[in-house]
């Protein structure tokens, strides 16, 4: 499609073409049921296959065992940011959590208001959120520890995540879930909105071990305790089930296209290296996450003015590279490189970037 | 598309084809953008246009003036069932619910879960939900009316709302909203799950008077509060960015190909008419809600047997009607149908049920 930008969206944000084209060719008869993917029953064979596949691959590609449940809720990250302290948190229980940017704040921000004695035990907010805190002091009576594992905004990551002992990891992964291996053996419970790395806007995947069910609250309203979706495929009421069937056909493309989770780390790290090395050999360009917190999923960088800035983000739109401005809250560059970004999009901005360099360096 | 069926299912349901053949035809490059709609910012110019055209379109459709906020949640009915009590009864604050059937019970569960003292001022279990009930005592010191409109799984709906005086009504639409002329005089909040009348699932349209807002409390969890989305024109986070855009199609489908809910009105009216005469006219088929109850959405039969039944439902698969089982709580067989079902669809169904009933009769 000679007509498609190259996206670099923080999110929503590209998705494979080829999942798109699978999902356009089949979107007024999907599989042979004389229906559109977003007319089929939630209740139906067709959709039982969709669901079940997208939680069988996501299983196959994380490599989880049977003690962990891989649910689809509705909300968004930002939902979770309240159902975590919600549902793990009773009474005066605590839970540490490391701040490392917007969405950890958030996370942090949502504990408090509903009262809950959280700990806020490492911060990077001193260097403007851009670095991963180091050697933090975990305390042993919290029930998890939360982590947002890749700051989309400042363009840091965890390169891995800290030691916190038997103390389950929660961690968000919104924008970079499914993009490198991962070892399960400290995480309670992953979440991440799909519309970064895996899906559409709209659905939120939440991957649980089985013993923190046991946390829930009987209590809670239905719609927001883990339990409900656990206990019924996430289908206790009506799914998003386009977003679902997205998310399906990204799991296909990540094992059967790319070749799964090595495969996709070896690439997302090719290609974050290919655009890291065009900024550190320049002048023009300049990083802005401290060098070991750099994330392969945003690249964030400053041009020598903020005038300079501008004129590239206009130029590069000119040029088919769409989504480089800055997060409106901290100004400056950013390519966001999920999962479906290719290869070709990243040298063809390389290439763009040097262009501009010659001219205006 | 010939290779399509009459879908009768009772939601997800069908959609308009004209409507999913415009997704289809810009899937990959929405409106010149290089992008596929599920890949574009929610910051962009081209959601912006997509949610602020949604929105323009319902409150002409339902002549809402500027004393309501249209507004899109995720979560579904469902979730407005936990967050109705809590966005609206403070303390001890108390609320009138009318159980019309699965859906109202599962509004007052919510509540109740809550603690809130609400009271349950009618219901029409003693008839297995098969009418409406009339003649409500309402409590003056309730903040709020809670009714369901249409009942999906028993075919009954409101055919006008009582009075309920100053008592601002809140109305789960769900299964009828856009389907019929709407006063809004004593309307506090509608609230619906997309999937039925207006879009796919995992989008919940919340029509919500301003004044409403002021009932909110400060202390809720930002995504568990009205006035959050009400404050960011639905966006305070990323929202169901594709179920966004099939509602303004749909909208836009209303106003441009129906002519308006009037229009609408009067089809909805003339297709449940021709069904439910084929009924009435046979002693085959025998219609199960109280006739000045039943549903213009959801049109309820019995067969002589259940072998019948399953006969029927089977055979209609096979000759491309999808979706005549009646709800798996309640047997039976059911045609929904929906603002999208053609007048086509409900002449083929019922000549299937002549035909049915001559050989089976």
């Amino acid at each position: 499609m000679s007509d498609r930008i190259y996206n670099f969206n923080a999110g929503p944000a590209a998705l494979p073409l080829s999942v798109l084209e699978e999902i356009q060719a089949s979107f007024l008869n999907f599989k042979g049921s004389g229906m559109s993917i977003t007319e089929v029953s939630h209740r139906s064979k067709w959709f039982d296959d969709v669901i079940n596949d997208a939680v069988a691959r996501t299983k196959r590609l994380l490599k989880l065992d049977d003690s962990y449940e891989v649910l689809f809720l509705q909300g968004g990250a930002s939902m979770q940011f309240c159902m975590i302290p919600m549902n793990f948190l009773n009474n005066n229980e605590t839970a540490d959590y490391v701040n490392t940017g917007t969405w950890s704040t958030k996370a942090i921000k949502e504990a408090e208001i509903l009262g809950k004695p959280i700990k806020v035990v490492a911060s990077s907010e001193d260097k403007d959120f851009s670095y991963i805190p180091k050697n933090i002091p975990f305390n042993s009576d919290a029930k998890f520890v939360h982590l947002t594992s890749n700051n989309t905004i400042k363009g840091t990551q965890w390169a891995e995540f800290p030691d916190t002992q038997s103390i389950p990891q929660v961690i968000d992964m919104s924008s970079d879930i499914m993009s490198r291996k991962l070892d399960m053996s400290s995480i309670g419970m992953i979440y991440a909105g799909a519309q970064k790395n895996i899906g559409p806007s709209g659905v939120c995947m939440v991957i649980i071990r089985k013993d923190m069910l046991n946390m829930v609250p009987e209590t809670l309203p239905s719609m927001l305790k883990y339990t409900t979706f656990a206990a019924k495929n996430s289908m206790y009421n009506t799914p998003p089930c386009f977003g679902i069937y997205t998310i399906q056909l990204v799991m296909k493309w990540i094992e059967e296209t790319i070749g799964g989770l090595d495969k996709m780390e070896q690439l997302n790290i090719e290609k974050a290296g290919v655009l890291y090395k065009a900024i550190d050999d320049s002048d023009f360009y300049r990083a802005t996450a401290a060098e070991d917190s750099r994330s392969l999923m945003n690249v964030t960088f400053r041009l020598p003015s903020e005038d300079l800035e501008k004129q590239f983000v206009a130029e590069a739109l000119e040029n088919s590279f769409g989504g480089l401005k800055g997060h409106r809250s901290v100004g400056g560059c950013r390519a966001s490189i999920y999962n479906p970004t290719t290869r070709e999009a990243i040298n063809a901005l390389v290439d763009f970037m040097k262009t501009f360099e010659q001219k205006n360096g």
